[in-house]
């Protein structure tokens, strides 16, 4: 599994222990994408704060068909521990995301153990909040670009899900945020939302973030912050615009 | 041909008329690099000034051999006009980034036609020292990121120029910035050249910015102003690090 890390110049020059935010990709993209093409690197070096950024799928593990769907198996892991064979044996993204990857980057970089934001676009914007809400206390901050936030109601959730975990819809259920949302009943969290009126995947009904703004208003534990960008559509240009306002948010909590 | 536009919200909104500074890609690159990677956009908004972005040769023009190297033909234009067969008909690079490509801009964007900068990256900094050298009071300003500074000396500089040029060493002079420098004697002009100290070309004598330098400094039209980045290597993230103070800089000429 390759991933991206970008080091801030105050832990190379300083030899200082930072905080580290993890950034999960959307479908099709690789650990590439976000350090080509979102301008991260600004921000974090200003904030001080490490940035981890997986691969979306395990790759090139000759499972017949992985690479054929841009929305299925390899760029599309979705961020689930599958359950169904053969993708079963190498596709568990979110034990990766939330165990493996972290205790890698713990060992090798001195980054604050208790000072952890996840983050994320999209298919990635999904599983950050997952990762947040299943996992109450153990990130300080959660925020998403354009999520898909009710995978069980949506295309690319439901062929996912269903080619992960198989038919059992209950079982779809421990991955949605709007679900984990409404029974969520973990450690106050705050989510921060962040949406382009003018994104395609918005209009076809992928991202759903109504729901999980309903879901949020519901539960006293948690605390939505919904920013619609007016004119913005699903890119990254549209993420390179923001991502320093996300880098800011988490620092708020990262760094106190 | 293929180019980009970045156009600033204060065209768009305000039907502002605006400056506009003209971006030359390097070996490999086609009109994307920049607009993906550079993270220009945020500056370009910020300063008001419309970004136009050209290939860096023509494409499928069916020449044989046209796509077999990195840094001859395709994505390789070298921004000359060529004069030897099979180039001649289409490589003609320097024509059209310096009137073809300008009129079709002046023509289809309210852009100030007397505010007119030039910058670009290795052999697309080379590109824009030559523009702005051979066309004394045409350009506001021009600004390079490593360029190729002495491509008659320089290997990379030697094989495009041989093959779009012929044997006649002569005749590659007139597109050397080197060259061009010591035989200036137009209006005062300022040239801004940027490199980075780990730059692994300039370490293979490909960008030898020296000898550019040496030329400026005895000739008393030209004023060189030479940035060395410390640990800076050539790649596009160097670029993104500096663009901002490149285009504040074009800024300072074409906003007066």
């Amino acid at each position: 599994m390759k991933f991206s890390v970008f080091v801030p110049p105050c832990m190379l020059e300083e030899k200082k222990e930072c905080p580290v935010l993890y950034y999960l990709s959307g479908l099709t993209c690789t650990h590439e994408n976000f350090i080509h093409k979102s301008g991260m690197q600004q921000h974090a070096a200003k904030e001080g704060i490490l940035i981890v950024n997986p691969d979306t799928s395990p790759r090139n593990v000759n499972i017949p068909g992985e690479d054929d769907a841009y929305d299925f198996g390899s760029g599309a892991g979705f961020y689930v521990n599958a359950t169904q064979e053969p993708w079963s044996k190498n596709y568990l993204m979110y034990s990766y995301v939330t165990e493996e990857l972290v205790e890698l980057v713990n060992k090798n970089f001195a980054v604050l153990p208790n000072k952890k934001g996840i983050f994320g676009h999209s298919m990635g914007g999904h599983g950050a909040l997952i990762c947040a809400l299943k996992n109450p206390g153990q990130y300080q901050s959660v925020s998403a670009f354009a999520p898909i936030c009710n995978p069980i109601e949506c295309p690319w959730g439901q062929k996912a899900l269903k080619g992960y975990l198989g038919d059992d819809k209950e079982q779809w259920k421990q991955y949605d945020a709007t679900h984990l949302a409404q029974n969520y009943a973990g450690t106050p969290l705050e989510l921060f939302i962040d949406q382009g009126s003018d994104d395609n995947f918005l209009k076809q009904k992928q991202l759903l973030p109504d729901n999980l703004l309903t879901a949020c208003a519901g539960n006293d534990h948690l605390q939505a912050i919904y920013k619609q960008r007016e004119g913005y559509d699903h890119s990254y240009y549209y993420i390179a615009t923001f991502v320093g306002e996300h880098i800011a948010y988490h620092a708020k909590f990262l760094k106190n």
